[in-house]
């Protein structure tokens, strides 16, 4: 599981030895059973949580009961609730396996201790902040100004892996269309592809 | 103008005098035309903005020439594109003056040295990344999950000071509808109030 981290966090930023060992021994490592959750509204997200194999969803939950999902995370990938966990607030979110998931985590105190002593790590975790909060707004401006076909084709490009994974049903729920429309608007790109000797 | 920000600030931390003097000592204090680029997309976003009086929108252009407004920015507010400004690489959007606008701006290095003295200033400002964070979390939620009727309430029960000032078209702009359907949705709802007695 180490292994995954390490080639992750090596590919990210130039560590020494032992600073790779110490973010390493402050981790905490788990395995979760797919729809174990990881995280409940209501609670507080005290732990960064990195992915070393297999895929967890972040959602929310509607008062209807509707479940809408607002990220994936595959393998090599973080999930956190950022404002529940810096301002120690309950959060509005769930996160829960859509696999088995073996996961590693840090405590609020454990990052703050590897940024005081590896600066590099602290410019990666912010660096990595920046660019999720860029995503979100790629992904408002999905929202607004495409349609559900290219909204589903970016999804496709987007997340390939994450798509062969998780049925349709979730991918809807991450577009915010109906099952109906996905599997429409699919069945029309099958034809299409294959009227176009596309296979 | 800095009576605005002082008020503002003053609500949010606990400042001594000479804390707030050293903020205001570093700020550049500038009058935006309407209409004027404050931002441009390729350029590198290199301030912080507080806006003390007046209108921004940031928006993207996508590839047609339509304009997706990602955000509007009241007085009491900030502009800024995180990305851009902490990675320093160029940004994809835009920030324009929907009316005359009176602005402070923050260098990078201000921010950096007011950081470093004043600690409640930190803590606000990060706390302010996540405020906005979340904010865009729920704008995603509520395009994944709305109606198109429910968004335009949304819209004018969370900025009913900006819906007054800015035209329709802007409004369709920000919540991804075309103004035809929003002037539908306006008419039916102006005709449902009458019919019950709401003016």
């Amino acid at each position: 599981m180490f292994e995954t981290f390490e080639n992750y966090i090596r590919s990210k930023i130039d560590l020494h030895q032992d600073e790779l060992k110490h973010i390493l021994s402050l981790a905490v490592i788990r395995k979760i059973r797919r729809r174990q959750l990881l995280l409940q509204e209501g609670e507080i997200c005290r732990h960064k949580v990195f992915i070393c194999k297999g895929l967890l969803k972040t959602y929310r939950r509607k008062e209807d009961g509707t479940e809408y999902i607002m990220k994936f995370a595959p393998e090599n990938s973080w999930a956190i609730d950022p404002e529940s966990y810096h301002n120690e607030i309950p959060t509005k979110y769930n996160i829960e396996a859509v696999e088995a998931t073996d996961i590693m985590l840090w405590s609020k105190a454990s990052f703050h201790e590897l940024f005081v002593s590896i600066p590099a790590f602290k410019s990666f975790s912010e660096k990595l902040m920046f660019s999720s909060i860029d995503a979100n707004q790629d992904r408002i401006l999905m929202n607004i100004s495409s349609t559900t076909e290219e909204k589903y084709q970016d999804f496709i490009a987007t997340f390939p892996d994450v798509f062969r994974r998780v049925p349709l049903h979730m991918v809807a729920s991450y577009l915010g269309v109906s099952r109906e429309t996905l599997s429409r608007i699919r069945h029309t790109q099958l034809k299409h592809h294959k009227h176009n000797g596309i296979s």
